[in-house]
């Protein structure tokens, strides 16, 4: 019997089967424009694949971005149909009414690089997710911590007097507000051209602050970044760590480890499907 | 038998002896500048006090402004003289060899108010002390949590393009840049005046960021307000919590309580004894 994990983005629908912690199955539906129609014809397919592979699922844990309450998120900028939309009770249908639980997706991506990837053996660590938004998760002392409800790490303030948050700032939204799209600036940059490059650097100053405010906040063993725009690590990390020491006060927490994600785009859904095994 | 708690201020020491949790002995000695030698003789003043009082110490827990680190500080940016002084050892021969531990000032603050203080019972709580420097301590279900070594709240950055961190917008600092001091401008505001109040809104507003972006990555159950400057909290408290607001995402963690300490001056030396009992 298999444990299923769902990823469920505004653009894209991860999915990975796991038995025990072994992958059998995984794959990657598109999602954009997001609607809750939609996720539930994606189920369906995901449904008929497995069960084409033999492969019967006997839970299912859900990664959704916002914040999850009672079966369905209380709030979800991005992908707004899903508020007040009963998603475990559909998505658990579909799988002939297996027990079915919802997390946040940021912190469903760090509980997988805690367990098995980039953080594995780690009790205290921050997780990153830099997409179209920013999310963040925290293992503490091995638990995940939701608090009383989610934390919204992107939407913390770096900028007061011109009201500009972490996601404005070390997310999708840095380009979009340039008029520019992270993979394009990826391949210039790749390709060597210095402005391409000089953005990159930018982004990884303004993430740098951001990792500076958490470790001064939290102290953690790591940080690990992950979302598709950690596929620029190489270019972004060594001004993310040039800022985040010039910030980071205590001394032995200067050269925190900020790791690249290692479970690559489906470790939200292995960590959706840990988290409900 | 007693535990005594100090709490090293760089302008004043404190000090209680608790037997459980009751408070048999207290008091306040000067220390500014401070200096090791004259805190010496401070807990000479106070062994001295105490065994006329007939108070026998069997334990002593210290908050101190700094990273504890193996009976001493690693880090004390306030308090240079403590940087590798061999604190705990000093401080415990006094008390005749007893067991002597060192903790943050501000974790001793935030475990004394919620073990006894204004968040009492609370699992998941930020204590901020207002002092000349800024503190912050975490309590996470129900434990103090020190991550790898300390946090240090007060250096987050709240505008990255100015440079300016929680410290030098609120917190003695933010009255120090202005010419000013707290107690001067809290005692004009009390009489009417209105530059001096909007002096405390100014305060309050920057205060506010900082408590949205804690309340962003951590969600606690109650913010704790504690030093000094903790006496103005009716001058800004109505602006924090606008801002707060304004800038906290989560809508159940909107109206997160702000709480002024309910321990007074001594709840750091109240942490102190009850983190070393």
């Amino acid at each position: 019997m298999a444990v299923l994990g769902l990823d469920i983005g505004a653009s894209k629908v991860y999915f990975v089967a796991l038995e025990g912690n072994e992958r059998v199955a995984e794959g990657v539906f598109e999602n954009s424009p997001p609607t809750t129609q939609k996720l539930v014809e994606t189920a369906g397919q995901i449904k008929t694949g497995l069960d084409a592979q033999k492969v019967a699922v006997e839970k299912v844990g859900i990664g959704a971005p916002g914040l999850p309450q009672d079966g369905t998120l209380s709030f979800s900028p991005n992908f707004v149909e899903l508020v007040n939309y009963p998603l475990a009770e559909k998505i658990g249908k579909i799988f002939g009414g297996v027990p079915t639980v919802i997390h946040n997706d940021a912190n469903a991506f760090t509980y997988a690089e805690a367990a098995l990837g980039a953080a594995a053996q780690l009790k205290n660590v921050v997780g990153l997710t830099l997409g179209s938004g920013l999310g963040g998760g925290l293992l503490i002392n091995g638990q995940l911590y939701v608090g009383k409800g989610g934390a919204e790490i992107g939407h913390t303030i770096l900028n007061l007097r011109g009201n500009e948050e972490a996601e404005d700032l070390a997310s999708g939204k840095f380009f979009k507000k340039r008029g520019k799209d992270p993979k394009g600036v990826q391949d210039r940059a790749e390709s060597g051209d210095k402005k391409a490059q000089e953005i990159w650097e930018e982004f990884g100053g303004n993430l740098g602050y951001l990792i500076a405010n958490i470790v001064n906040i939290l102290d953690p063993e790591a940080v690990v970044l992950g979302g598709g725009i950690a596929a620029a690590y190489d270019l972004f990390i060594r001004e993310v760590k040039k800022t985040a020491a010039e910030h980071i006060v205590s001394p032995t927490s200067k050269k925190v480890p900020i790791l690249k994600s290692s479970l690559g785009p489906a470790a939200g859904a292995i960590g959706a499907a840990l988290l409900a095994g």
